[in-house]
């Protein structure tokens, strides 16, 4: 088998046996294939495609490419959650300790933030003393004895995933629908869990744009995953504008509480609900999506949901006072309003947008490695649909760094559009895919 | 300016500036630009092709990357002819003398044979003594003096082609228009001449199997080298057989004798004459190619083709006794005939089957740089239309190599498709572009 062979059948839009893509995939991941190989091939799959077939092929090759995670010592359905990400999404914040206290073991392993998307382990990290290193011992003990773990993905995971989306990203070859599910999916297989329900985000702050990749996306991510013998489900949410209203570390972990606590806002609350309800059902702990809905319902109500939060922080290192006084969390110096430049009703949100200015206000990292600010970010004030006066806050910019202040205000500024009629709200959850039984 | 944008603008089939070209060819040939993204967009290349004028931007930008050669001290106008390789086409050794008999300087950079195809400096070296690698001053000085001299291409001449030429070889990159175009015509402009006739061949012999691929090609390299500030002409001519009868290194030179001598095979005096009538327009020494057509005729029937010959010979250390004595050149050990396994007329010949197996017989390279025997090849006894009676030969083979006898006579008769009725012959000259005055 030559690689030369396998970019030509490739380029001429021929299907790839598993053989060869196994091949390819062993090969890079080794260095015996070069980079200038692996990437003319991604751009003749960016042009013609892959199969599912191919695709679950090239997810099985690079999940099987370094240590796999092996969560057998914990006992029941781990079911995990991916998020495609988007802006303002602290969904993982509030079902990881929601889903644990319905009895579903959370064995996550999560990332960091890049760009205008926040990451999960930045967010709990804002919380007092929160360690996300936890060993691979204390890891399985915790979600044993409480029900719920979130550490950092080991690099030692999907190592071909990881230096292919590296050559990616630096060849134009990110935007190809099998070579981001393939390397979504093959991240989630390695780590272990027994089923994934994926919230792939359409729309402005979204990667997908248009809701018509969303959904192909998820189908495809459902496809692969349970073709690889596991179990999976999928929704495809709304990002043409933040989730909830806090968008930034410590703001979006304050916004988590509250909706732990039943009073979040509610787009928040009803994706967490469609999330959760799915993992209830791929874990066995609810027959159907009603029955689930319904016991998440009153485990937010009885104060079950916000308890196992303070029993995961804490067993994190966390400080857990920190569900009653969310006033330990950092806070910024600098707190400054966005106002209207019109009145009218908000039609529009650039999500993305609004997510730069949280970033340049020191919530993100344009680069990898960066240090973040945990209390910078901004709180939306004004969702679709709202009306505004002119000279109204559309947003509150939380930063300590007073020079940010400016360019982010101008930004969330120009993310916004406003219209002199009502715009019909956008749909939040738009579409479900599996978990029937 | 960033590679990775230029990239992904090609990957959305926008048409790149002259500077983004540019910025790409000197920035890959300095080793700024890694394999990586160079390969990514040469596959991107591939699928959206190139605008004429970003043709001749990457022509230009690679045909400046290293050294040009400045042929002003030979005088007249220097016309240069260029083969996209074909099996048996043995025409400079013809034109090169023919052409500078009629009085326009021949000085040719000549490449070496690769696969199924020959190359004129091993052709020549098949003469006891030639010798190739004259010196900068010799080479004028011979064109100056005797009218002709065919050297090596000097390894400082577009060197980004050189680089981009070996990454597009092992990622399957080869076989796109622009990136051919671009890569033959930066060389031809790189070595100085003031015109350039091309003959691209069509057929199965040929890198382009098809017409329609070669007019294309043809059309897209005059206007490339005309916006280049230089003349040029095309000749598409048909490769689906063997030109001529010889395929081999001393068995071509043998030939080619012949044909100047006016007594070689009918296509290739034909195709010579075409395409030496379009250098001697281009040249300025006939007004038409009708006229010029008879000035050559006379040459070869008047012996003076032929003395120029020997001279040039002579001139490159070569004995020059090998016109009246052509059994001086290497003669091989064995000759083999190839019977054909039915009676009928040939109706087709795979050509490049045939230069495989004159390869395979010795008288190619598999690889670069390995060694050749100039005595190996095969001498076609039946083409395309003639009649062939079973167990007639048809071919000889012939060898040093005993070893590879069967094998090449395997690959030769498999070439052959004998048929019960007679074809319609091949048109050899399938189009002309340019050389109006």
């Amino acid at each position: 088998m030559r690689p030369y062979d396998i970019i030509l059948k490739k380029r001429r839009g021929e299907e790839l046996s598993r053989e060869e893509i196994t091949f390819l995939v062993d090969g890079f991941t080794r260095g015996d294939i070069p980079d200038y190989q692996m990437s003319a091939w991604c751009m003749a799959v960016f042009f013609q495609g892959m199969s599912a077939r191919e695709t679950r092929d090239l997810t099985i090759a690079m999940a099987r490419s370094g240590e796999t995670v092996d969560l057998s010592a914990i006992r029941g359905v781990k079911v995990d959650k991916h998020s495609t990400g988007g802006v303002g999404d602290k969904t993982t914040l509030v079902l990881a300790p929601l889903v644990a206290a319905a009895g579903v073991p959370v064995a996550k392993m999560s990332g960091r933030g890049l760009g205008h998307t926040g990451g999960t382990l930045d967010k709990l990290e804002s919380i007092p003393g929160f360690r996300v290193d936890l060993s691979k011992d204390a890891f399985v003990r915790n979600v044993n004895s409480i029900g719920v773990a979130v550490v950092g993905q080991t690099a030692a995971v999907a190592p071909a995933d990881k230096k292919l989306y590296a050559l990616r990203d630096v060849t134009a070859t990110v935007d190809s629908m099998p070579l981001i599910a393939s390397s979504v999916c093959s991240k989630k297989l390695a780590c272990g869990s027994d089923a994934i329900v994926f919230d792939v985000k359409a729309g402005s702050g979204a990667f997908m744009k248009s809701d018509e990749d969303a959904v192909a996306l998820a189908r495809l991510m459902v496809e692969i995953v349970e073709g690889a013998g596991r179990r999976a489900a999928a929704v495809v949410s709304d990002m043409s504008q933040p989730l909830g209203l806090a968008v930034g570390n410590a703001l979006e972990v304050r916004e988590a509480i509250d909706a732990l606590r039943g009073q979040g806002p509610p787009d928040l609350i009803e994706l967490c609900l469609t999330l959760g309800s799915l993992m209830l059902v791929l874990g066995g702990a609810a027959s159907d999506t009603d029955r689930a809905r319904e016991l998440l319902g009153r485990l937010l109500e009885n104060g079950s949901a916000l308890a196992k939060f303070a029993e995961f922080v804490a067993a994190q290192g966390g400080d857990a006072t920190v569900c009653e006084r969310p006033e330990i969390l950092p806070r910024a110096a600098h707190t400054v309003p966005v106002p209207s430049h019109a009145s009218g009703y908000v039609s529009a949100i650039d999500a993305e947008r609004v997510g730069v200015a949280a970033m340049i206000l020191g919530a993100g990292r344009r680069v990898k490695d960066e240090a973040i600010d945990p209390a910078a970010g901004l709180v939306v004030e004004k969702k679709i649909g709202q009306e505004v006066a002119a000279g109204e806050p559309l947003a509150l910019l939380h930063t300590n760094n007073a020079a940010s202040i400016e360019e982010a205000s101008r930004l969330v500024s120009s993310a916004y559009t406003i219209s002199q009629s009502p715009p019909s709200p956008p749909l939040l959850v738009k579409r479900v895919f599996g978990a029937q039984r």
